[in-house]
């Protein structure tokens, strides 16, 4: 323990997440004295066509905007 | 909140998907006083071979079913 | 399946929630062409001070408000 | 119930898992006094640049560990 | 790895629940290769009330069945 | 997004939690470019008889480290 799922929207590169899991694990044994061997970090990427915020796909959210700011 | 997983068999539609969305978004906001913008909704499609119903893949269910009917 | 995990901020009543189950697995079924017996939806409610928006527990943001407006 | 979400490294074989879902769903029988048709086993393969122990991908590890016995 | 979450209804005895952790674990070893030491479980137990079945919580459907056979 | 759970042991302060949610946040927002507002955070805390390590639950396994140094 700690054991850290981790939701994304898809586009991180594998840098940003090599880089979050030491951050992240740093900031965890900081806050709540674990050692760093401890912790598991799991990274889910959710498509934008998987994912939803009020009742609309992100992909749909995208897709609008750009065909507003055409 | 509310922050909704579901988890799902592959093969749905984008626009089953999309149906799904909107309809259980408002579902929530009918019966929990939330706001369409408070609600976040993720789709986890699982491959047949990666969910087991009874001690046996789906995947394998499907097969046995397709040889019984032949 | 599906499967739902809906995740609330504590507080909502059972009436709620029994409202919640009846019309989420009607708007699944009938977007997602599934049947009510195939469906399970499971809540887990978080305690103010388990959810945190913008690294702040929701906990303390509902205190700050409180505080501001007296 | 019981539903079960079992997180695995990427490279089981699909034989490997039809094994583990028998085993696994016998075992869940045995002690907890269910049938198995009450059971569900979900399998989510992680690649080994999506899990990270000790702030270090899977990936990154398994690169140094060859590195070093070249 | 692997990290193992069972979801249960509420009831299960501890001895049940350490049962479990022993009977699954080995049929996890015996399956996909892992050592004991690798693997992770955890149980969730959910109230009858926060669980629903084709849209009613099982605390409703155990009380109409109650109520049935009187 | 990003959605992140975090499983514990029971046992950390609110004080160590609230800590742990502002340092991760910015963790998040310093390697994944996203605003602290885009980040949930919730935090499951397992009783440990709830949470089992090769196949012992941690509370059998601090029983007996008990029982050995006694």
């Amino acid at each position: 323990m700690p054991i850290v799922n981790v939701v994304l929207l898809e586009g991180r590169t594998q840098a940003q997440k090599d880089d979050m899991y030491k951050e992240v694990t740093d900031a965890l044994c900081r806050t709540l004295e674990c050692r760093p061997d401890q912790v598991r970090i799991m990274v889910q990427d959710f498509a934008n066509a998987d994912f939803a915020v009020a009742g609309k796909s992100v992909e749909a959210i995208l897709a609008e905007r750009a065909a507003r700011t055409g």
